[in-house]
C-alpha cells in the first residue's frame, strides 16, 4: 500500500479524487515524532514544508501543489522524483496578471488615496500622475485620468501554460503581443530569452510568468531598467529573485517605471524594507494563486499524476526525476 | 456656413475629422459674449457647459462628447436636437467595469492597505475578509486571499454598446451572464427590468450601465440590495442616482455586500459624505471614460454625425430631435 502525507489541514472532500489503493497520512504542521511515506504532498507555504522535511522517511515522490518547485530539489536531494501542480493555477494566476495591468493603467492606487481622503477634487492628480510617468505632453482635454490595455505592446517573458492563460485573457483588448521564452518557436512566433534586452525597449507592458532557475535568477537589473521606455509597467506573477530588487527600487523611486509584484525578494518582505514605500509599485503579499479553487484544483492534478505513477506510465509534471 | 462651437481647450488636431464647409468657433471655458453657433460640442463636464450656455444663440444641434446626456435636454429646451457620442466610450468604460470587478474580486483595496502598512503578515486579513463577506466556511487551506471572475453568475443591467463591450471583454472569463436592458429580446435573451427583483438573488455581480432615465432613477434601493446575495459585488458604470445613495451607504455599513463606482449621487461627492468611508468600496472619481483616447473618438463620432446632418441623412446617435 502506497503511503501518501498530504498536510493535515487540507479539507478531506478534496482528496476523494486519489486513486485507490492507498493509504493517506495526514501531516500535523507541528509533527512531533518520524513518519514513513512514500509520496509527500508538501504544505504549499515552503517554509512549513522545509520544517517537516527531517521528520519525513522513504520519500520516493513529491507532489507539489505549486506551479514552482524551486525549493523543493535542494531540500530532498536528488534521489526523490518531483512533480509540480502544472496547469493548476493558470486561472488564478492569470487573472491576477490581468487584474493588476488594469489597475495599474487605471491608477487605481491613487484613486485609492483619493477615497480614503475623501476629496473628489484631487482627481487632477492622476492626471498629473500620468503626464509624470509617461512624458505625455499633448495638450489633451478632458484630462487623462486613467490609461487603456486595449492595443498596448505587452511584451510576455514566459510562455509555459500559464503564460499562454495569460495571452488568452488578454485577446479582448487587441494587445500586440510579443513573446519571450526559453526556447523559440516559429508558430506563435516565441523570442529567445537572449533577445530580452533587444525588445525591452518596445515594450510598454512587461509580464514575467518564466520559473526561477540559474538562467533566470537576476534576469531583470540595472541595464533592462534602463532600456524600459517612460511609463513602462512591469508585472512580476513568477518569484522574486527574477528581479534584482535594488535595481527595481531605484527604477521606481526615479518615477520612471512602474511595477505590481506578487513576489518579492526576499519574501517575505521585511517591514522595513523600502520597497514597501516604492511609488507606481502595487503589491500583493504573494496570493495570486490563493482562490477558493485552489486545493481543488491542485489535488486534481496530483491525482492524476500519482494515478500515473502507480500504472508506472509517464509523468506529466516531472521537474526531477529520481536518480 | 455652418458655424460650430467646441471647447477652446480641445487640442486642434483632432478637429481635422470635421467635414469642410464649417466654421470652426472656438469656446473659452469664461467666455464673456455673446456668440452665434449652429451646431454646439460641449465641454466634456456639464457644470462647465451648463455654465456656458446662456451666451450660445442660434444652436439647433448638440453634438455630445458623453454617452450619457441626461443634462442637456433641460438646459438646451425641445427645439434642439441632442445626439450623444454613442460607441466613442465603449473601451474605455467596458475596461473600467472589467478592471474595477476584477479589482474588487482580487481585494486590491485591502492589499493597498496591507502593503502602506509595510506588513507582510496582514496578509492573513484578506483571508478574513473573504470569510466575513461571503460566508464561506469550508475548511480552505491554504487559506482563500482573492477570488476569481471565472465562472462568476453576471447580472449586466443595460444592453447598449457599452453593455455588449463589457460582455466582449468578459468572455475569456466565460461568465455566467444574465442580461437585463429596457426591450427584452431572445437572441441573445435579454431580460426585462420588470424581472430584475427576481434575477438579482443569483447574481455574483451587478452590472450597471444603462441610461438614467425617469424609469432608472433609483431603480437600485433598499429592496434590490435586500434581495442581493452576501458578498454581492455591484458596480455602478452608469449614472449616480440609478442607486439610491442612503440604501448604498446601509448595504455597504452592513457588510453584506462590496461595490465599485465610478459615478455618484450627489457628484461630486462632498468631502463630508459617508460613502467615502464605507467598506469593501472603491470609489472613482467620474473617470472611467479619461483616457489618452476620449477626444479622438468622441470627435470622430461627432464628425460622422455631423456630415450626415449636413447631407440631410438619418441621425444615428439622435437622443432627442428638435420638435
Amino acid at each position: 500500500m502506497l503511503r501518501v502525507g498530504y498536510p493535515a489541514k487540507l479539507d478531506p472532500s478534496f482528496l476523494r479524487v486519489m486513486p485507490s489503493g492507498i493509504e493517506l497520512i495526514p501531516l500535523p504542521d507541528d509533527l512531533d515524532h518520524e513518519v514513513e511515506v512514500d509520496v509527500w504532498i508538501p504544505d504549499a507555504l515552503s517554509t512549513r514544508a522545509i520544517r517537516l522535511w527531517p521528520r519525513l522517511h522513504c520519500v520516493r515522490l513529491v507532489l507539489s501543489m505549486m506551479a514552482g518547485t524551486e525549493w523543493i530539489p535542494g531540500t530532498v536531494g536528488p534521489h526523490v522524483t518531483i512533480c509540480n501542480a502544472h496547469g493548476a493555477h493558470n486561472i488564478s494566476t492569470a487573472e491576477w496578471t490581468v487584474s493588476v495591468t488594469l489597475a495599474m493603467l487605471k491608477h487605481f492606487p491613487l484613486f485609492l488615496d483619493i477615497q480614503r481622503s475623501g476629496s473628489w477634487r484631487r482627481r487632477k492628480e492622476a492626471s498629473a500622475e500620468y503626464v509624470s510617468l509617461t512624458g505625455d505632453q499633448r495638450p489633451l482635454h478632458p484630462p487623462v485620468m486613467l490609461e487603456e490595455l486595449t492595443g498596448r505592446k505587452v511584451l510576455l517573458v514566459g510562455y509555459g501554460s500559464i503564460g499562454k492563460e495569460i495571452e488568452r485573457m488578454l485577446a479582448p483588448f487587441k494587445v500586440d503581443l510579443t513573446r519571450v521564452a526559453r526556447s523559440t518557436r516559429a508558430e506563435p512566433i516565441v523570442h529567445s530569452v537572449a533577445e530580452l534586452d533587444n525588445l525591452l525597449p518596445a515594450a510598454e507592458i512587461i509580464i514575467l510568468i518564466l520559473p526561477l532557475t540559474e538562467a533566470s535568477r537576476g534576469l531583470v537589473g540595472p541595464a533592462q531598467f534602463a532600456r524600459m521606455r517612460a511609463g513602462a509597467l512591469l508585472v512580476n506573477a513568477a518569484r522574486g529573485p527574477i528581479v534584482q530588487t535594488d535595481a527595481l527600487v531605484e527604477a521606481l523611486n526615479s518615477g520612471r517605471i512602474r511595477a505590481a509584484l506578487d513576489v518579492t525578494d526576499p519574501e517575505p518582505l521585511p517591514e522595513d524594507h523600502p520597497l514597501w514605500r516604492c511609488p507606481n509599485l502595487l503589491i500583493t503579499p504573494h496570493v495570486a494563486a490563493s482562490s477558493p479553487e485552489f486545493a481543488r484544483r491542485s489535488l486534481q492534478v496530483a491525482a492524476d499524476e500519482l494515478r500515473r505513477y502507480m500504472n508506472g506510465e509517464t509523468l506529466h509534471n516531472a521537474v526531477q526525476l529520481a536518480v
